[in-house]
């Protein structure tokens, strides 16, 4: 079975939708999709030298009005609860150190994050809000809570960051098929076809 | 008969793939089609404080892939014939100019310096290359001159970049439908169906 590699951030709502998009897309072809971690303040920060959405103008009116949109097209569940950016770190720490042990648990757990912030509007920024959302999926608190702070986590999630930037990738979702990378949730169909066809 | 608003720069060869797409699209509905300038160095680096692509690592190299591959899989023609930024100016001038005195003129020469450019690679930058071009399409290569430098077709420029801006616009190409914006040639599919379920 080929792999979809799915580069996400968990602060992203079109992070989110990719998510949904690409995990029905999977169940419908029967191909595995590896979720990568990658972290947009280092990507469009530091590595291109732009602006966080919630500072452009304009654009930031766009996606606010646009993410819906694109959510009910999708016929996926959306919810405006959270209009500032989430911190995402401590959920993306979670990820990296869940994926090492067990990637089918990790790969649940950001299903769930991505849920719990965009279907249903929790704030998941705190990492005790985090290990409390985690106990409801069997995840030891106090694990999740250390892990958080662990020195070698910080470094798998940077290496994988690294890793993302080496391959190309600058923004989420970001889905790789036979090494072709396609950014934004909106180019789903053009995955499906790439998939369909190997390419054009 | 509903008219489309279509938000353009003759710089962006997103801008050209949504002029064949939009025209495409318009023409099996039976649509109208509004042209109306933008300026990108004004969105982009002045109102929102961005860089330009040229400028951007990652995403510069993202699109320069991207950009042939969206045109393949619309079956636009397209010719890598540019890799620098084009200097739009002068035909945005000229576009003012002509739309004032004949809208469909100017819609006609619209589609034909996205193709020089975009689809046969030619370079429209330089007022005199412009002119010796919109000669071929029965324009006064003296006229066009002039216009380029005409105090009250830059104001008019000038107007509609502010207008744009007004509505929202800040990228290429952008439909507006019913007063609602899309942003992106792969949104396309969506602009259809939002004209023909009237919104979701």
């Amino acid at each position: 079975m080929p792999t979809i590699g799915f580069y996400f951030d968990f602060m992203s709502p079109y992070g989110y939708l990719g998510a949904e998009g690409i995990e029905a897309l999977a169940a419908r072809r029967g191909l595995d999709v590896d979720w990568r971690p990658v972290l947009l303040g280092i990507t469009v920060l530091k590595v291109m030298g732009l602006k966080g959405l919630a500072d452009t103008p304009l654009k930031r009116d766009y996606v606010a009005r646009d993410v819906p949109r694109l959510a009910r097209w999708m016929g996926v569940p959306f919810a405006r609860g959270r209009e500032g950016p989430m911190v995402s770190l401590p959920a993306m720490r979670t990820f990296v150190w869940l994926k090492d042990r067990d990637p089918d648990a990790a790969r649940r757990f950001g299903r769930a994050v991505f849920r719990a912030q965009w279907a249903e509007g929790r704030d998941l920024s705190e990492p005790e809000a985090l290990a409390a959302f985690g106990r409801t999926l069997g995840i030891d608190p106090s694990e999740l809570l250390a892990a958080i702070g662990d020195p070698t986590v910080k470094e798998r999630l940077k290496a994988a960051v690294d890793a993302a930037v080496g391959a190309g990738v600058f923004g989420v979702p970001t889905f790789a098929v036979d090494g072709e990378l396609f950014w934004g949730a909106d180019r789903l169909p053009m995955v499906e076809r790439w998939i369909e066809t190997g390419g054009w």
